[in-house]
């Protein structure tokens, strides 16, 4: 009744959702349509869990994070027999190791950005490593903090699987989750019990834009007009150019201001993790800034509680958002005695980001 | 980093999750709070089914409409022994019949109201037959569109679990889903393989105001603008008196309107369904209400396809919406040449609405 009521079953919100999954393609480097879900990334973690493996069968889960670990457990809690690669936290696998543990699995399960470490896993070397051995299983990739931040080529490296999310690299409210599918997904899908999460049902009915169930209609709206405004200007290149750079301004201000690099041999460019120095305690030093300028850096969990900083340089952050996070960086570190030239992680951001 | 965004894993954001779980209880007439889930309500359902059964449990499922069929299919895919109780579209089963087919069953899945079909189910009625008859089962109600319509006393009425969802009684965009469950519920959880959609792990974290996942944060955040005003003024039995004038102002309309209600012997405080006139295409109808007025009526589905309209006033509609989508109606049939007194639906609506 109301005009600014949108409802979900319209030819014109048809149109809206079929929008949404063309210009997210070319970020997922897939000629197939992503499919969107109404849930938290994790939610499309278990969508391919349960839609691309059944009870009993052999997996691949590479753990160097947190998000390593949800893989692991999302596998165990559907019954899969797990094989895991474990890489130390901020340390990525390599192609050969990956390759020589997925022989004879069904799928092979991976994050593109481990978030909690601030490491990018080299997603092209592993699949293009994995294919050339002839593994003919299906591949699942994490790109939840990846997609914007890093091209994600999925035809092109041989992905038959990416979950990613409205609310890191897309700036849209977290509630959406997108799926990627390879053109060969649909003779890879296990028939294994599931229904909010089938994703054949969601392939039927997205192709004319109708989800199965409600959609976040709100949510949506907001990913045509994000995403819109990266096709805008340089297009989707710009962003991951834009994306490059600050994430190279937010390295250059770490060492800057005396800090050693967490994932230094594979940084991300969805975020920087710096390393705490020793004597001074991570939670407190967060907390602090929090205090005093109302600024959120995120710490570690687990293994890496108090002993890193992690600074989010992804989405619709720009280059003064960076160099404000990185004064209240500054200011914290500081106040807490470590030593280093105040305003030098500033400068050096900011020369790159001229 | 920008003062506008807010991040969910604050002190402030845990203390808003809670107050919409302390805000929504009352409408679950529930001690306990209910959980919220980042989904549609067909994710609660699937919540519901997956953890309160395991695979080859025997269940009672009434079907009277689209929304039954969900319970059924929700069922069927996660492998359920299933009794269903059928019932004619637009009735509702009688207390007896449940419980009769009841015995013997881990656990009972109907609706509240039955969004499609217009029909509110004797909710009351069936839990004090089920559990004066000793069923010790679990009682499960899809109250998606009924909260807010219809009181729901789960304490009292000996409910396990009643799922609900944001966007009907709400008024809230779609995405966020609503369980709430008894005091013994914990003795009841099944054993079967579930992750994203595990209530015990939301029951822990929630607690606390954590989420398992990533909450989707501008929807909660909306819902606590929304639970305020609704329990401000006259509170929660406002709520309830607004949607019983507004449903019986609608059915008013039907009759001056020379149409018969659809669900005439239980109808919903949430939606009036109205049988389509002998002749006149339904389909057609809402076509034509859309063009010349922009208003949208929903339609039947299924076997009522073109047989029934339905007019919602559940949530955030008020007395002049209601009004208009009446006035909508009758210059719809009026032109597909329905004979009654235009204007006599809008003004037997408006001497109960004044």
């Amino acid at each position: 009744m109301q005009d600014l009521d949108v409802y979900h079953r319209t030819e014109s919100f048809y149109e809206d959702f079929l929008e949404c999954r063309q210009l997210l393609a070319p970020f997922f480097g897939a000629q197939r349509l992503p499919l969107l879900l109404t849930a938290s990334g994790s939610g499309a973690m278990e969508a391919a869990v349960t839609n691309f493996t059944n009870r009993d069968d052999s997996v691949l889960v590479v753990v160097g994070g947190k998000f390593g670990e949800r893989w692991l457990k999302l596998c165990q809690a559907f019954g899969c027999k797990i094989k895991v690669l474990n890489v130390a936290w901020g340390n990525a696998p390599t192609p050969d190791e990956v390759t020589k543990q997925a022989e004879g699995t069904r799928a092979v399960f991976f994050q593109a950005n481990e978030t909690s470490t601030g490491a990018f896993f080299p997603v092209e070397g592993i699949c293009r490593s994995l294919r050339s051995s002839g593994y003919n299983g299906t591949i699942v990739v994490d790109a939840i903090s990846a997609l914007c931040a890093h091209p994600i080529a999925m035809d092109n490296w041989g992905i038959d699987c990416v979950v990613s999310g409205s609310q890191k690299g897309f700036g849209v409210p977290p509630g959406l989750a997108f799926v990627g599918l390879s053109e060969r997904a649909d003779s890879l899908f296990s028939t294994r019990e599931r229904f909010y999460f089938d994703l054949r049902l969601e392939l039927k009915g997205q192709a004319g834009g109708r989800s199965a169930f409600t959609p976040a209609i709100s949510l949506i709206l907001g990913l045509k007009t994000a995403l819109h405004a990266m096709h805008q200007g340089g297009g989707i290149q710009a962003v991951f150019d834009h994306h490059l750079r600050l994430a190279t301004a937010a390295r250059a201000s770490c060492y800057a201001m005396n800090l050693k690099l967490f994932a230094e041999h594979c940084p991300s460019n969805a975020l920087t993790a710096m390393t705490v120095p020793a004597g001074i305690d991570g939670s407190q030093l967060l907390k602090s800034i929090l205090q005093n300028d109302d600024a959120i850096l995120a710490g570690g969990q687990d293994e890496l509680k108090g002993k890193i900083v992690r600074l989010a340089h992804l989405g619709f952050i720009d280059r003064l958002d960076l160099v404000s996070g990185i004064a209240a960086l500054e200011f914290g570190l500081q106040a807490k005695g470590h030593k280093f030239e105040l305003g030098a992680g500033v400068a050096a951001a900011m020369a790159i980001l001229k």
